[in-house]
């Protein structure tokens, strides 16, 4: 079967903007074996939205808008699926209950415009939101369907999986299709592809996709088969050729984020982690902080951007900082130390850098980055040089600092 | 004028790839007063791709196709075009000399398929490639305009400006663009919308377009006139309006973020910050620190994400937090107060809350966090309850956390 990805919104089509909930639709069509052949991204123009969603019907089985749900005068999906099908809307009174409740538990009153959002094309199904205010739509029309989801991409994920996976199976023939995800941190994907190239190229089934992200590479495999048992063994047969190039460069075999694996890590030894955090400032902790329940093993930190704060909060020796600079190893050092030795906690982590674009010298570029990992039984610091804009090489550091309290515990 | 914009190439329908020439193009465009009004992907399928520009020829006056022009089976834009147009094509040998003598120039054969490059639609005008073999086409049908461009974005970058700027010049009444982001804080979309469209929607011109974040509103205003100060006074005109209704909710006229407002605000009394983050763990700071140079006014902080770190590290009284809960104003209050005499700056900014999915109880439940913000005058503190995911309510918490920061500047 073939789908058409239709994005909705003015701001999509400028020079700036690009539609990025159609990657997430395709890799979840693909998998379920149905061929995205065309997307298109068109503004909250009525009539021309009317016109590209009968024209997409015409051509493929299944037709998912995105955006255009909200409830101001610009948001125009509903009435232009209507008209491109001919068919009314009636106002749904529980959707409209929904809505005025998700409003009263944020203490909030209901303005009038939201009851727009409950208007539902006649013969359509409304989808869950549970997310956001505006349901989504599903609609069967002459053996083909139209799927009108909301705009923002978490809100879109999840009703796709909770509402549109399960009818998608219903029509399709059966088929497996079965996915395992390596993650690999610090190495770049120029080396790992000449490394495992030679090994993946062999297969057609599972396909191998490489996605690489800074100091974080997944690789996708995918094995599409009659039975589940068959796909398991493909993916193992090649999965197990690639770890055996990849060795401990690989930090997860079910796609797990690092921070996850370190915490899983941190877990199960019992152990706590805190953070003293430079030229990061608190994108580490705040890493580390996204996975729910890191309470039971991150107790805190400290985010110390200036020398002065590096001494007052961390204890760093003025004369050090003076002698050495802050962006050095005895430094980070000191940094990892006395972040473990004030908060208690197991491990300590510290990054000190310079972030850029300015602040760098001859011997200290731009780019430049100290770790420290302080431990029970040793503290070790590591010089690094990451190239790239400021956002680049802080979210290296980041990455780098994680993987480096991987290896040590 | 309208255009729209066909990027040709089933590689561009994989879950990992996004057309980005159309970027290019639609800046192009806007800069000459077109409107781009819908862009499509479209694989390598010959009905397809013609069924898609006859109808974004029936839609708008300029349709841009980039990609399938390349020497094999699946470049298939010639034909698609040609048979969309009923036109035939004819191979002119001046071209094939040129791609003939391109390939002698790099040492090399010209292959038989490569004469296919040399084809050209009935009527159209071949344009020049002088990085690449393959000539792109411009044919005028019934006043309206077809370009083919080739998809390497080099290629197709100097093609466009050396060979379709000048002949769009020729055809398009001379137009200026002009825009304004007005930015928004604290404010749901729908309130918004519901207070500011009775004015915005009395315009065609300047055009509105609105997008949301969590905690952050965009209000785009673009004017398309003749010449510049019409187009700046049409967008001060509207704005006008649209700030008399907002007021002190538009944190920036000039499209800035709010972390980068603020430390404007900062600088300019020469005044510090420092933060204490509990639920957001290191999200405010990182967002703070994300820009370049908020060295200047940021010191550093704490994150407190257990009670005894909000003892140990910020001086919360044990007994506080055993009465009152870590999650309470407080709290939050004495957070903010420890962070500002710890560290010395002028202000300081706590967060603390249930950020969820677990940890929420009746009395406070997942989504309640408290913001302290301590000045030189006084320590306010605020509670607010945030709907969402874990990461919308601490991207919420953040952002509210510097909006009130801002009005206390």
């Amino acid at each position: 079967m073939n789908a058409e990805i239709i994005a909705v919104g003015s701001e999509l089509l400028t020079p700036e903007r690009l539609d990025t909930n159609s990657l997430h639709l395709t890799e979840e069509l693909n998998a379920l074996g149905v061929e995205v052949v065309a997307k298109s991204v068109v503004g909250d123009d009525r009539e021309r939205l009317s016109a590209m969603v009968r024209a997409a019907l015409s051509r493929s089985e299944i037709v998912i808008l995105t955006g255009g749900l909200g409830p101001t005068e610009d948001d125009v999906t509903r009435d232009a699926v209507a008209a491109a099908l001919g068919r009314g809307q009636a106002l749904r009174q529980e959707i409209c209950d929904a809505i005025e409740r998700r409003f009263r538990r944020m203490n909030r009153q209901m303005v009038e415009i939201n009851r727009r959002q409950a208007f539902i094309i006649e013969g359509a199904e409304a989808l869950r939101n549970d997310h956001g205010t505006a349901p989504g739509q599903w609609i069967v029309e002459q053996g083909r369907v139209v799927v009108l989801l909301p705009g923002p991409p978490g809100e879109m994920k999840l009703m796709f999986s909770a509402e549109c996976l399960p009818r998608l199976r219903k029509m399709l023939p059966a088929q497996v299709i079965r996915t395992r995800v390596l993650r690999v941190a610090g190495m770049p994907e120029s080396d790992l592809d000449q490394r495992i190239a030679p090994v993946y190229t062999k297969y057609q089934n599972p396909v191998t996709t490489i996605l690489a992200a800074p100091g974080d590479i997944q690789i996708h495999l995918r094995a599409r088969c009659q039975g589940a048992a068959e796909a398991e063994s493909l993916l193992a047969e090649l999965s197990s050729q690639i770890e055996a190039l990849l060795g401990d460069k690989i930090y997860s075999k079910d796609g797990a984020p690092l921070e996850a694996v370190i915490g899983d890590l941190l877990r199960a030894r019992s152990a706590t982690l805190s953070v003293a955090e430079s030229c990061t400032g608190g994108l580490l902790a705040e890493q580390i902080t996204s996975i729910a329940g890191s309470s039971d093993y991150f107790v805190g930190g400290f985010l110390v951007y200036t020398d002065r704060m590096k001494s007052t909060l961390l204890g760093v020796e003025p004369q050090l900082l003076q002698e050495h600079t802050a962006v050095s190893e005895p430094a980070a050092q000191a940094m990892a130390l006395g972040a473990r030795q004030r908060t208690g906690a197991t491990y300590a982590l510290s990054v000190t850098g310079i972030a850029g674009p300015a602040g760098g010298t001859e011997a200290t570029p731009a780019g430049t980055v100290f770790i420290g990992v302080a431990g029970p039984d040793a503290c070790r610091t590591h010089r690094f040089r990451f190239l790239g804009d400021r956002a680049r090489i802080r979210a290296l550091a980041a990455q780098t600092a994680l993987d480096l309290l991987r290896r040590s515990l």
